[in-house]
């Protein structure tokens, strides 16, 4: 059977190339499975100009949609092939980095077979990864490699064990020394494995230790939707839920348990999209517990909201170049003039996307606790 | 749109209980959303008999077939409503416990969007999980939790850095305790996320020790199927390639980084199924390393092979009632007549799966390292 599947494959791989020439004559022919497939799935695949291309099982259905493709146009249609497969390619280029996406099979949605699972939207989705052109930084290297601990922490003001991820550098616990800390919270719709999952927060950090670039920390990352349900939107997002668990229950947790330099000197807060909102209020209402603040696609601070209170060492604002970008530089030329250490970044050619997070966190990184 | 999901699904139970009276009169009506279901859905359920009754939306799909079910017939076709959503309940009740499953649709294998997923097979699968009577041994708990922590380790022989999770009790790191350690292995098609995520390795030695029943130890779970293929099978298997990296790899990786006691006399080695035949080549190669033995599903030691060589503490043999127990207590006897400290056990009522290598992991802790 297995060998069966392999002629299969070879054959349908190369029909597809006769039909592809006819199709698509534009199109880079350097497909190649995206990094994020399942062990020894050939599809989906990526090009080196952005394009996706996907391949899925399903003698008997009618239709198959992706939810990728050119923004607004309701995805990629598969065309089904006479060998069962439905195929098809975005009718575009896509940005590089990593996007969550769908199938969706005769009205039902499902993940693509071939591809990893990564939490968005409330829900296991499939990704895939266009490799960006400065994908190194990312990228698995042979350096010494911290680790991501799962810890489950007490929370009484949630009656439950909740799960945080701790990132470790390499060389933690093999002395007696301490280390700052960056809490940092992920998006509306995700959780707390998507900065080590979808975002490789722990190879970005060993890189840049590797590279010393950045003065080795600790970053946490915890649930942040603690008061939204399944069908709960963003309109009534209230913090005191998820400022409890973070600022009374996570905290004292973490340095109670780990080799924390435990003040606010040593302390940081960062978060994307409504992380970054997240961290704008918690910060706001406790200043006295951080002293770096980031805010990635995840809005501004203004002077006025911050007079009368501790002054941090750093403000943060980043987004993607598709995104609003003259806000954050904006906002951080305001700050500026009023006093503020402000850096703002614009990550180029992305969107509400992780590698302009990625990229975020990359140039976040190495002015934190310096 | 979230509000109209939560009126639609409202209808469809509402629906769906009149039609259960029709057709199915003897399954208890309590059933449950699944523990392992992704947050806030509400299928598949699990009743309290063990059936298990599943619902997938695809409007213009002909015909879904969910993998789980009485043995051998194919699995449970589910039934399309005029509602767009396929339905369905087990023929018969269903072993206690986690099973693996996937949805067939109009031909093509995926997942059901409603379920977590766990990585068997060569693939990640849906999940399903059966409360057992004795679940309260293996249940999220509120006693001091350990970590398990993602390890990227250097491996010269494969070229790579490899993943592996290591589990450390509560306390680790807190002092300059040292601990033992188990190098624990998963089964054919799995990977070394399956001891935690499937297993609950993790929760069963929490609550061990949170009731004194066991001595603090590390566990350390990684990927054995190092010379597999996707399209390899167990018939070829070679266990030099996976032996280098464990034992020259891995051990002396955990032993540098972890405040382990690195001897044999504190070091085990255990394995479910593949895992336990690859328990049992390595321990016998290298007896050097390891002072307890244990085979999960996964065969049986004689005293001839073990003839020569410096002798186990401990021979830890079982498996599900439902597999062939007579083989592992046979095999017991033999080894306890011969000189050796040999234990069997037999779980009741499973076969194998994943309640068998739960309750063996919670029978064999408490004879490590005494």
């Amino acid at each position: 059977m297995h060998n069966n599947f392999f002629t299969l494959s070879l054959t349908a791989i190369m029909l597809a190339s006769i039909c592809r020439a006819q199709t698509s004559p534009n199109i880079s022919d350097d497909f190649k499975p995206s990094p994020l497939n399942q062990p020894g799935q050939e599809y989906p695949q990526v090009n080196s100009l952005g394009y996706a291309r996907f391949r899925v099982k399903a003698p008997q259905a009618d239709s198959i949609r992706v939810s990728l493709g050119l923004g607004g146009r309701g995805g990629t249609l598969l065309t089904k092939g006479a060998d069962g497969f439905f195929t098809g390619t975005t009718e575009g280029p896509m940005d590089e980095g990593f996007h969550y996406y769908h199938l969706t099979i005769d009205g039902g949605i499902f993940n693509d077979p071939g591809a990893l699972n990564y939490y968005g939207s409330t829900r296991w989705e499939s990704g895939i990864e266009i490799p960006a052109k400065d994908q190194d930084f990312y990228a698995l290297k042979d350096v010494p490699h911290g680790n991501v601990q799962q810890v489950l922490f007490p929370s009484k003001s949630t009656g439950t064990s909740r799960r945080a991820y701790v990132y470790t550098p390499p060389g933690y616990g093999r002395s007696a020394k301490k280390y700052p800390v960056l809490y940092l919270q992920h998006g509306w719709g995700e959780d707390e494995t998507a900065w080590s999952n979808q975002g490789r927060a722990n190879l970005i950090m060993d890189n840049l230790i590797a590279d010393a670039k950045v003065k080795p920390f600790i970053i946490v990352m915890t649930y942040g939707m603690t008061n939204e349900t399944k069908w709960g939107g963003m309109r009534n997002f209230k913090i005191d839920a998820f400022q409890t668990v973070l600022t009374e229950e996570l905290i004292p947790y973490i340095d109670a348990n780990f080799q924390t330099l435990a003040n606010r000197e040593n302390r940081a807060m960062a978060g994307l999209s409504m992380g970054g909102m997240e961290t704008h209020t918690i910060t706001l209402n406790k200043p006295e517990l951080f002293n770096y603040y980031a805010l990635l696609s995840g809005g501004t601070f203004n002077p006025e909201e911050l007079k009368g209170k501790p002054k941090p060492k750093l403000i943060f604002l980043s987004c993607g170049s598709k995104e609003r970008p003259d806000g954050v530089k904006t906002a951080a030329t305001t700050l500026k003039d009023a006093g503020f250490n402000a850096v703002s970044y614009v990550s180029e050619n992305t969107a509400h996307e992780f590698l302009t997070w990625r990229r975020s966190l990359r140039e976040l990184a190495p002015l934190l606790f310096n």
